[in-house]
């Protein structure tokens, strides 16, 4: 497999039968992009899913409908206002938005999705946007995946794009290619995630949800920054289908190799979203190990990767064991805390649930030094494991989403 | 009622039966108090509630056992050292420090319970402890509450006493008494919160149980400062049982001024505790009405009160309404988004799920200046509501819990 990474100006590969565009309607204030189009040759597979927030954007209203049917052409997406908390003028917003698209399409108004993310309870300029869309429909080309991957931005330090070419059928090549935004939080209810995954691999749309889930599940559900869901986040994913094989389906090898692929380039924009919730500066890989269960794993790992005081503790680089030990006991699982092994790196700090000297805990201080490293908890002698991606919470943290609204 | 504030130099009421002393032992390093006794003249009625944490330190564990008989005689108390993750050397040292003070007594060594708070995960230096115990014993007076309230402290700013003296019987009074430590945390591992509860009403400790039950159910469950429960939390009850009424039960007058008075001093407790959450700022009232079941109103409740972004905004004094709906939105209760109302203060800054207005946002930027002030949400047409109370994260709180541990 070809990784390809984001951060840097790359080329990413197209992935045939899609097209990009991205440009500035006036959402933003400062001129930056902020409006983007991903627009499908023809109508093709989808599959989404949305936040389970109770109190949800109008776009996601709306695409949560729309994407039922299965087939989509069009995805618009704009930044700088999360389209929430607006009532009725917001669905209607949306509604003659995602229609003007149709139009230009010559498509069913279902068959256009939206996306927003900024900030809640203002109203959308919506008429700079529909003034913007047929030149944005217009321009779109198959190349444009990196301005695309800047208009969807709000507050991030950087763009995060990640794809993957995988064989498949006897000697054919697909895609995945997937851009995400993460939850750089300067500016206030900006907890939005969004994410578009594009493939060229043939599928219906009921093998789509099922990977999506299950490649969500295992990447984007299983990371934090700060807790806190968002009225908008969606993770859209989309297939042309235009390699010329036979349609995935069930669980044989080119199913698998698309759910691999899948997961690595979700867990990728999962990663580059952690190493940027604001003011992040350690990307910390918890691994809770010798669980009774997957799912007790994963709540205990959940309350440590959620605790304000480990988050604290990762920032400070101090191996207070104790805050994970406390953490790990608010799960509500039933272990031994007496059995417990907790390692930083490569280092033990904890043994039989006690400390493995002073010693041990200054060799932890250099592996918590840097930028990423992995946590190990031991929970006893169960088989079962989770692995959770979080990062510390700083004091620009609170510093930026202290800050009044602009 | 005569209420008795603890934050200035007050003379607190002493309570018939019962004997404090303080000490410095040498578990803190700064020659501050760190040892300290409540002494009943005789055996009394106890109940005891803990913390739900999995991970437990010695002294609950023992005291868990022991109070299960409903009576009890002293509680022996150190700060410096949670004796958490000690493995069987800690409740060695427990059952040590218990039976000296049993032995100086002369009662059996199940009539002492111990509590303790401080640093996770390090040896306690038991052998100090033990040493000091006859002095400290002999030196027990009923007066000597002030110097006990500093002895359980760690990092808070300030001792935390409360008391109620109440009608009780045809023409008695009796007191109730608490005094509490709370989540000053510069130094790590100290969420913890230790209560003592004192009484000369009487009743037998089943009834002493469910009305302590009842009370901590009413406040100090329905507080946050950052949603970290700790190895040590234990809040204990007492009654000397020394006033000459019949014994309280069931739920006639002097049942429920007692209980009343009860959930009084435990809401005050509770408040301080929150006030000295590590660098707080401001104290919020969270009300959540409209709801359609208590349970609901609480669920909401502990989501906004819990969202660290929430919790930014209210250091920063920004009336960012949009993270309230998020956090609302986030504790899988059913509500109509479009039916909310939010009030800072006075000042509604969302009605039907929407901007009240900049103006309005401007009036809540004001409330929100106060050091103590309400926010209200209406969730809807429902009856029920609950009531919690936090305080906002600020730079401090990240600094002072990211800091070495000494």
């Amino acid at each position: 497999m070809e990784f390809s990474a984001g951060m840097t100006e790359s080329h990413h590969p197209t992935v045939s039968g899609f097209r990009f565009g991205a440009t500035h309607s006036g959402v933003k204030s400062d001129g930056g992009l902020d409006l983007g189009v991903i627009v499908a040759d023809e109508p093709v597979s989808v599959a989404a899913m949305f936040t389970k927030n109770r109190v949800r954007a109008a776009p996601v209203e709306l695409s949560m409908q729309r994407v039922e049917r299965g087939r989509a052409q069009a995805i618009v997406v704009n930044s700088g206002n999360a389209n929430a908390c607006t009532g009725k003028k917001g669905m209607e917003d949306a509604k003659v938005i995602t229609s003007i698209v149709a139009d230009e399409l010559g498509v069913a108004d279902d068959m256009v999705l939206m996306a927003s993310t900024g900030v809640i309870g203002q109203p959308l300029p919506s008429e700079r946007i529909e003034q913007a869309l047929p030149g944005l429909l217009k321009a779109a080309t198959p190349e444009q995946i990196d301005p695309f991957s800047r208009a969807i931005l709000t507050t991030d330090r950087w763009p995060k794009v990640s794809s993957i070419k995988f064989p498949i059928g006897a000697d054919q090549e697909a895609t995945v290619l997937g851009v995400a935004k993460g939850a750089g939080m300067i500016h206030p209810d900006m907890a939005t995630t969004l994410a578009f995954i594009l493939t060229d691999a043939p599928m219906h749309s009921s093998f789509l949800k099922r990977a999506l889930h299950t490649a969500v599940e295992k990447t984007f559900n299983l990371m934090t920054v700060d807790g806190c869901t968002s009225t908008n986040d969606s993770v859209f994913a989309m297939s042309s289908s235009t390699v010329p094989v036979e349609p995935l389906r069930g669980s044989d090898r080119d199913a698998r190799r698309f759910i691999d692929a899948l997961v690595d380039v979700l867990g990728e924009l999962g990663k580059r979203i952690v190493q940027d919730g604001e003011g992040a500066q350690h990307v910390v890989q918890l691994e809770v190990q010798g669980a009774p269960s997957e799912e007790a794993a994963k709540k205990v790992a959940e309350q440590i990767a959620r605790s304000l005081l480990v988050k604290a503790a990762i920032y400070g680089r101090d191996p207070n064991w104790g805050r994970i030990m406390a953490a790990a006991g608010m799960a509500g699982v039933a272990f031994d805390p007496s059995k417990v092994e907790i390692k930083f790196g490569k280092v033990t700090v904890v043994k039989k649930g006690m400390s493995a000297g002073r010693e041990a805990e200054e060799e932890a201080r250099r592996v918590m030094a840097e930028p990423s490293y992995t946590i190990r908890l031991k929970l006893g002698p169960g088989k079962a494991k989770s692995t959770y991606t979080f990062c510390d919470i700083g004091e620009d943290y609170i510093r930026l989403n202290a800050a009044y609204r602009s």
